[in-house]
């Protein structure tokens, strides 16, 4: 998609450090890391989230991000290898994959500040209704 | 395996409120959501990380985060569904989708202190030839 800084790069126009591709995934290496070594994997074709994107190329982008993080955890040996996808400032797919040393390297700014919520059966039960939908 | 939260869950002998259920996966509520609806994905099969689960428990995992967060999307309307696995407190893989409304609902210790690293070109690509190890 013109103008998307992400497309852009897999098609050459923006340099990044290249970790790896296939014929339908791409990952790099994020320039501003939570630890080094954290990486970006994208799907190939533009897509908004991956929620909206088809189930074989969010499959795709799910197989490299497994490889990544494997050869992440052993070649770099962080304590533990994590996933974030979040999405507000590139409109293309992204799966952060961050070799993690700190319990705090991905969390909520609700944990943070001590804002986890705590719901009751009742509260627990009217939610999932609504997640589940009409039948 | 014994004396895991995660595997009693599925065997029901911890309650919990169930969204989904299918061969290989299972998706409930986390009691203290970042938001209501935040839910997590898991195998049945006890695994201690996603990168040394079998690839086929993973896929069959990230099929159900899929559909979990399309409901979500759907029915909560949120402003966004992310994604996360840590891992640091319970040892059986598990996936948060999290209905988002907040630009800090999924990020890092980092990202809020300002702490973001820096890296130019030559550091990149030392830790990318690390990464990707020995051919």
């Amino acid at each position: 998609m013109e103008n998307c800084i992400f497309c852009k790069i897999v098609n050459g126009e923006i340099s990044c450090v290249k970790i790896w591709e296939d014929k339908n995934t791409f990952a790099f290496l994020d320039v501003n890391p939570i630890n080094p070594g954290h990486l970006l994997v994208i799907p190939k074709k533009h897509s908004r989230t991956f929620y909206e994107e088809d189930e074989k190329d969010f499959i795709s982008v799910m197989k490299t991000v497994k490889k990544m993080a494997e050869k992440i955890n052993k070649n770099l040996k962080p304590k533990k290898v994590g996933l974030l996808i979040v999405g507000w400032d590139v409109d293309h797919t992204h799966v952060h994959v961050v070799p993690m040393n700190d319990y705090y390297d991905l969390t909520s700014k609700r944990y943070l500040e001590g804002k986890k919520q705590s719901l009751n059966v009742t509260e627990l039960n009217k939610i999932a209704q609504k997640i589940r939908g009409k039948r």
